[in-house]
């Protein structure tokens, strides 16, 4: 997604009480940041945050952490979070590749939404399925490791579902048409586009053994 | 796939030199059959023979068996090998259900082509990538289980997904549409007639962990 550079937007995510400012503090202790020990679910690449404010909205007892590298994006679904008064959301300023610095054994699940396909062959160690990123998200789990991945890229899926198997995450749901398939499911800004154009959405949920 | 009844087809397949008439006898040594100890392939539901007898024309160092119950297709298969001389392809007229007695330790690899999806849900147990059936083809396969499985059945596609990985088979190789992949593929006679419609194929292939 490419996005024009916002300006001011880093001193509105600096100001916003739903942007944690010093994550590495709270590795391992998001729960003292939640104030409870539910679970925690982590959307990576959390992009303007129609997601992950939907499903706060309408999950309260499920806390939920975004990361969004680009703090243009980001600032887009500060904007967008408002004055809604939400206890269970924040957003972290961050790429994926410094996810193990972030995190330590506390997210109960991971979601990948139509991450960058990076569709190049000498790219495709950027992808967020790629065995490099699989192996850090070892330590950001807490019991179980469990992925949910949408994209609307056909050969990204697949290539996707052979890395989850590769590094023994198995298929335990999957539609290979989502919206077709009677699923009931909030949609992220790409997605609600991408559905009115008659796109596919491939969606597979995966456990790791 | 309906057929309609076709007279006398029993003898013929009968009388065929293609046709195993006594497979029992054959359990874990259709080497000797083959006369060499090349790799065997199986096709369960061999319908009309198209896929079987193309591979078995262009892999001459490859042997093939195509199991298929009903004797009103498995003659038209008969019909189409015709007079053509081939040492590497047999068939047996049966169904799946009695794969342990036909075959012990000796099978390379399972073809699994536009089988019947069953799609009601009570009929599950029926379809061939079921939990009831990969478990009938561990004693089938020699050293490694590998399935090719091709269908146009989406949800057929996805509950084998799930099946196979519920029984620690791992995605090798995957196409969601087939046909637009730059795959080249032998087809069935079913599968012509539906990318001649451009309908999807959707194509695994999974090995045992």
């Amino acid at each position: 997604m490419r996005l024009r550079k916002v300006p001011g937007a880093l001193e509105k995510i600096k100001s916003s009480p739903y942007v944690i400012d010093e994550p590495l503090k709270f590795n391992g202790s998001y729960n003292e940041l939640f104030k409870n020990n539910n679970p925690i679910r982590l959307e990576i690449g959390s992009g303007k945050g129609q997601f992950l404010i939907k499903m706060a909205l309408k999950y309260p007892n499920i806390n939920f952490i975004g990361l969004e590298k680009s703090s243009s994006v980001l600032v887009r679904a500060i904007e967008k979070v408002g004055t809604l008064k939400l206890s269970n959301l924040y957003f972290i300023n961050e790429g994926a590749s410094n996810i193990a610095s972030l995190f330590y054994k506390e997210i109960d699940l991971i979601y990948l939404n139509f991450s960058d396909p990076w569709p190049k062959k000498r790219h495709a160690k950027r992808r967020l399925t790629n065995l490099s990123f699989l192996k850090k998200y070892d330590n950001v789990f807490k019991d179980k490791s469990i992925i949910f991945f949408k994209t609307d890229n056909q050969i990204f899926f697949e290539n996707s579902l052979v890395c989850f198997n590769d590094y023994n995450y198995l298929i335990k749901e999957i539609s290979l048409d989502l919206h077709n398939n009677n699923f009931v499911s909030i949609m992220t800004e790409y997605e609600e586009r991408f559905v009115n154009m008659d796109k596919r959405i491939y969606w597979v949920v995966v456990q790791r053994l």
